[in-house]
């Protein structure tokens, strides 16, 4: 099995609402990455998408990105894992190189969701449940996320206090993330507290409030892969390896797990990720998880065994998971506060990932030239769920 | 690279209409493919399927389909490629073998088609044409198939005669399938030269008729693949190589190509897979090609290198691809007689090939042990092609 390396990242412009095409888009975000690789040497790319043929009519994305960017004779498809799609992207990128089929990958992700109405969107979304246990009656996501925090209240002592602190820990990150949709600060006061607070974050899906869940997000991010050899050769930035790849599984519908606050995928897909990168947890530097909503901050946290079940809001509340803390979670901002353009997220979480352990993440860098970093792209409601852990060589 | 090889195949239930959902209909494809590869040990799952978002609200369909089959912790995801998304799935399923991720991978692809209205289909398979330059102008690939007929009859002689003499093989052969969704003898008269073929085979796009495109066919096709080492410890069926794959490419929009006659993804995906599979095109006894349209078949036979170009179709005129001419096409009656549920197409091509390696064809069974066979996938109008050689070891 070869060695594959990550040689570059991208963005593309700010993300929030983008007025061009889904193909405009990624195509941005691809570039920066091609730009940051100092090549466009691409043999293959797979584009991470769940609803473009839903919601902007179109699909066979590969073939209008390589089209749109004249990257013949680059090959190209598209995967759709629900959320974890671009981590599962990423993952088939690295098999690609590791088997010598192709040499350099690029792996772009982009969701352009804000073009639907809200409600088509939340019924997008929904689409990924179990078709008759689930989606025939009616469950969103941010109800399923209302039920888990729910039980974590009841089990663990959770409070709306520690989803609110969460939220205001990412919005302070976001801050600093010129990439972020939500740049805006915000207060325990004035989101939860306050006579105001009423009014600017009612309750979604009780107890869930607006500010405890990411927004609706028109996003892209790229990234290029290659063999190590080949990076060795072309690169002259820090090498980061792909170190470690995990893809792990649950019952489609959540009602079937014994305890739901348990994300058996998490533990799977990380265990798998630890063993191949022959680490353990406590050489991790950081972490971004996939916060949808707040709660699944604390129960991917415990899942992946950075924390002791039931313990991780104890750590948000000691400060330990901000940029300057012990364990810094989402420095990017996290889903909440760079926003969650689903196909984008798990390349987007990349790209941080890269950034950081590369030392170009600005004013959210975190201290002490991090070598090891985590990254958990979650899909459905936790039935599929990828990790990936890179390390700076 | 770990040689890799396919142990078990299956398609449910006859194609056509069906009657249950989605992930039944894949559900009952796989199932026949574990009972013929007489294991259950699947690591990982990838679905081709390009439509289920749009037409059956579904979307994760490899979450869905390993929580119905029960086959944690088997993991899982989706391959969107168009009508190529089998062939590319299959070459995802290899990488994932060579790369030594897993040791073995089930792909099933599926389409259910026929619950949306006749204009609904046409339109979801238009998502796949240039954004700009074809789809919002409302180009529908009975269009594109048409006037690629066009120039054919212009440059090459092809008459409508030849293309009705492909689609009397193909139904000819279907006819010996019990897979296959039509079931129907035709003959000259009855389609092309008689009082009521003008009835029963109308124009759709001229110069096509009826009778020169495939059905919208509801269907599901299963492989199971796995490490040669692993084949050799656990399979007692004829062990069946994945001995090429090759992809290629070309521009988005049909009227950007020098002469749209070559197909030249096709002759690119093939000369990769022959490479990879250190094969000539003389040593391949049988094909399945991507006929969605009769003429694509004479183009992609052209394109492929295994007739001169423009001479095709005097080759059909003289019954060599019949199945027990010099060169079999599509044994199983190609996407004509067997179907075109989008997702499933390439996954069946393989299951033909390697039935017919197997010497398991029954009736359609070509002669004298064929050993080396070749199926190409077609995406978009031949903007994306996969090619897979498979040879009996």
């Amino acid at each position: 099995m070869r060695d594959v390396a990550i040689i570059g990242v991208g963005m593309g412009r700010r993300w929030g609402r983008y007025e061009g095409s889904l193909i405009e888009m990624m195509a941005e975000a691809s570039l920066d990455a091609i730009e940051d690789a100092d090549t466009d040497q691409i043999d293959a790319l797979f584009v991470a998408n769940m609803g473009a043929g839903r919601i902007n009519n179109q699909t066979a994305l590969g073939s209008a990105l390589i089209d749109y960017l004249n990257l013949f004779p680059a090959v190209g498809a598209s995967i759709e894992n629900g959320p974890a799609s671009g981590g599962t992207a990423a993952r088939i990128g690295y098999m690609a190189i590791a088997s010598g089929i192709h040499d350099c990958v690029m792996v772009t992700g982009g969701e352009k969701m804000r073009v639907a109405p809200g409600p088509v969107v939340t019924d997008f979304i929904a689409t990924m449940s179990h078709p008759q246990a689930e989606y025939i009656y009616g469950i969103t996501f941010p109800a399923l996320g209302a039920m888990l925090a729910r039980i974590y209240f009841n089990k663990y002592g959770v409070t709306s206090e520690d989803l609110a602190r969460i939220a205001i820990k990412n919005h302070t990150n976001g801050l600093k993330n010129p990439h972020a949709h939500i740049q805006q600060k915000i207060t325990m006061e004035g989101i939860l507290t306050s006579r105001e607070a009423k009014i600017n974050n009612p309750i979604i899906a009780d107890p869930l409030h607006l500010y405890d869940m990411c927004p609706v997000t028109d996003g892209a991010a790229s990234i290029i892969m290659c063999s190590m050899e080949k990076a060795q050769e072309i690169s002259e930035k820090p090498l980061i390896r792909l170190a470690g790849t995990g893809q792990g599984m649950d019952t489609m519908a959540v009602h079937e797990r014994e305890d739901p606050t348990f994300l058996k995928a998490v533990t799977h897909a990380s265990d798998q990720a630890f063993s191949m990168a022959e680490l353990k947890r406590e050489n991790i530097d950081f972490a971004e998880v996939h916060n949808a909503f707040e709660i699944l901050e604390l129960a991917e946290l415990e899942s992946a065994g950075f924390f002791e079940r039931g313990k991780a809001h104890l750590a948000v509340r000691n400060g330990e998971t901000e940029i300057f803390g012990r364990f810094p979670v989402n420095p990017s901002g996290g889903l909440k506060a760079r926003g969650h353009p689903v196909g984008a997220t798990g390349v987007a979480q990349l790209c941080e990932l890269v950034w950081q352990l590369r030392g170009e993440a600005g004013e959210r860098q975190i201290p002490n030239n991090p070598k090891h970093a985590y990254a958990v792209n979650f899909g459905g409601f936790g039935n599929n769920v990828v990790v990936t852990i890179l390390s700076r060589v």
